[in-house]
């Protein structure tokens, strides 16, 4: 049932517990409401609503797929300055349904905004009246079926008023529960840090579990701040800190064709303006926003559909980052290195293919290859020491790291990933019915 | 336990039954042996022997892996205009396997060269006398294992002695077993055609159904024919006809360090010379020489590691068959889509997903997709007649076809793959074991 993430999970923030899920608690300016719309026919929440009072600031990275769900493109053609709702379904990926499905979108965000707008009148001071094109959608699940847009309207009343402006930890496992698909656990992340002499909280959620291999946003994770940033400053902080957190994972090498990665900011924490991502004040937050995501990119693939290890592969000093990404994903995706670990097998040939078919020039003679802290190509040669049984041993661990020095260069790529066994298969042939 | 053939295997050859195993039987100027090494540590043969008793023209293409094994590497460096034996051993792949690896092919190659020249004396009227570089290798097993050298060189007089110079069905079946790794069945296949007016036969034999995917020779594959073809002409015909076959292939996207497809002419049949591949004379044995290759890919994939289906992928009309291609691989390469057959699912949304990540950019208003003949996605939409029982019947086919249609060019490409089971998993858990 996926892998315990307490020995691989790690952070210099001083809060809470890492490895077990964080404590999140409040942030100001995010309110979240959770409730059944009986997607699945079953009592689940399916329907996740985050509402900021007062809009926020956001930044969005989407799937690279060609084919694309039409909540994204809704998204994508809502120019606003600020948010004030994301939507999230699960259980229907609002893909390939054509013109139903992005109509119906534009009929929830219609009522929702009508709703939303009444409650600003019932709840603020100084209420405003929101635009349909201020809300957002997150959709997951099955492609080509069509859309429940009655389902979905009938419950966006109850959404609403469930909104909670206080939020706790159990509220935020609610939300990041009832955006699951075939996941096994909810995925959460936290961190706190300081924008010059302020505060600033920086939480997140995120699912996914299969169809993971890094085209920009993978799965479905939403960062939550306090912080007060631009657009602009938040889609760059999001792009520079993707490449080595979600888009450095892999499942399956699969690609949805609903992935997003998003970035909310309610700028309720008062802070001197940042105009840059050079800044130094923002250092701070642009470190924690990347523990955050990483957080959560491994909490998905520790998740991985029927992964029983999980696998950190280091490729280290090519001439170009580039070769070393390409050869380490060439080792995460391969079905036979992820079925030897499966198998608590040290098959290190299977490696040598695996770096082989990359297409990575490399020399021989340099390369070696450690299983944990255990030599076993040294130098292009068997290592001298090599000990199978020892690294059999070393292959029981829950958490397996494969690092690979090519000897030519200083540059270096970690990919993350689980292996695969024959639950991935149950899960996968299974999935409709 | 593999596929059954008949179904899927169509040829117009006049020969013999198709599907099941065909009669070879003798090609003038091959001899076959086959012999125990024990290799295994148990009794199957595992050393087979190719002698060219008057030397054959011959041409090969390799892995495009970067790096490759062993006597790839010895077969690269032998620049002779005729081959006299092609000796394959499995169970040890002979890569990276270092200075030990190479030298002990060269100590092979000696004495079987030695040993071939006593035969010569012997049994020839015009006894020549054979050079250790009129000899090639084919290896295919475990990466990384010290190279038996011993065990193989104490057989290759055992192996000379076993040479007959008259092979029948038995024989080639003998050597079909003797060079299978992980493989359930032998493959063979023959055509019989004409040049000119002359009779022409064209046999082969692969192994090979993991780590299979194609850049260039996947696995391996041997084919023989009586022609009289130079050097230049097998090495234009052989990659002419690999695109459509043994590169239309995939098991599991893996590629192995040892991949070699090699053709044998041994010019024992009387026709006109051919200069050129335009040659009208030589259109025939173009057409059997892709038969032949053609239904050795089918045989590798239908016998793919753990496979319970035969999965075509056609991708018609697109503007370039380079589009075809990505996404037919695309569709063939993905897990989830390969689950999803498994598990008898029309899982069409899967189908959307793999056209997506390929990258293609398609008109999706155009796009319509089949399962066998049954129409699924029709211009776009879900064809109005859909209907899931009569699909879900198909999907229980063995044989299952899935046909994408793209609608914006006239270029189509089909790809040949097999489903992904438990089974695949259990045997690469425990490949090594």
């Amino acid at each position: 049932m996926g892998i315990n993430l307490t020995n691989f999970l790690s952070s210099k923030s001083k809060n809470k517990r890492m490895g077990e899920f964080q404590d999140l608690d409040h942030i100001d300016g995010v309110a979240i409401s959770t409730v059944s719309a009986n997607l699945y026919n079953d009592p689940r929440d399916d329907l996740v609503m985050f509402y900021f009072r007062e809009g926020a600031n956001f930044a969005s990275l989407y799937t690279q797929s060609k084919i694309i769900s039409e909540n994204i493109k809704w998204n994508l053609n809502q120019k606003v300055k600020k948010i004030v709702s994301l939507i999230v379904n699960t259980r229907n990926a609002n893909c390939f349904t054509g013109k139903q499905g992005y109509k119906s979108l534009e009929k929830i965000a219609e009522l929702t905004s009508e709703k939303l707008s009444q409650k600003q009148k019932e709840d603020d001071q100084h209420p405003k009246k929101i635009k349909s094109k201020e809300i957002i959608f997150g959709c997951t699940g099955t492609i080509g079926e069509v859309f429940p847009e009655e389902k979905i309207l009938n419950k966006i009343s109850d959404l609403i008023n469930n909104i909670k402006y206080t939020q706790n930890k159990y509220i935020w496992m609610k939300a990041a529960l009832g955006i699951m698909t075939t996941d096994t656990q909810p995925k959460m992340a936290m961190e706190e840090c300081s924008i010059g002499n302020a505060s600033i909280k920086i939480y997140g959620i995120a699912k996914g579990s299969g169809m993971i291999y890094p085209n920009m946003g993978t799965t479905l994770g939403y960062i939550f701040t306090d912080a007060d940033l631009s657009n602009e400053i938040l889609k760059k902080l999001l792009k520079k800190n993707i490449d080595n957190t979600f888009n450095a994972i892999s499942c399956d090498g699969d690609t949805s064709t609903n992935d997003m990665i998003s970035i909310f900011s309610t700028g309720k924490a008062r802070h001197s303006k940042i105009n840059n991502i050079t800044d130094t004040k923002i250092k701070d937050f642009d470190e924690a926003l990347n523990k955050v995501l990483l957080n959560l990119a491994k909490r998905v693939v520790a998740d991985g559909e029927g992964a029983s290890k999980f696998i950190t592969v280091n490729v280290k000093n090519s001439k170009l980052e580039k070769e070393s990404k390409n050869i380490a994903f060439s080792i995460a995706n391969s079905p036979l290195v992820k079925t030897a670990i499966a198998g608590e097998d040290p098959n290190w040939g299977r490696i040598i293919m695996a770096i082989g078919k990359s297409g990575a020039t490399i020399n021989l003679n340099k390369l070696s290859i450690k299983f944990g802290d255990l030599n076993v190509v040294y130098k292009g040669r068997l290592y001298h020491n090599y000990n199978e049984d020892e690294v059999s041993d070393y292959m029981k661990n829950p958490n397996i790291e494969i690092t690979v020095d090519v000897a030519s260069g200083t540059k270096n790529f970690t990919v993350y990933t689980m292996d695969l066994t024959q639950k991935y298969i149950q899960i996968n042939a299974d999935y409709r019915s």
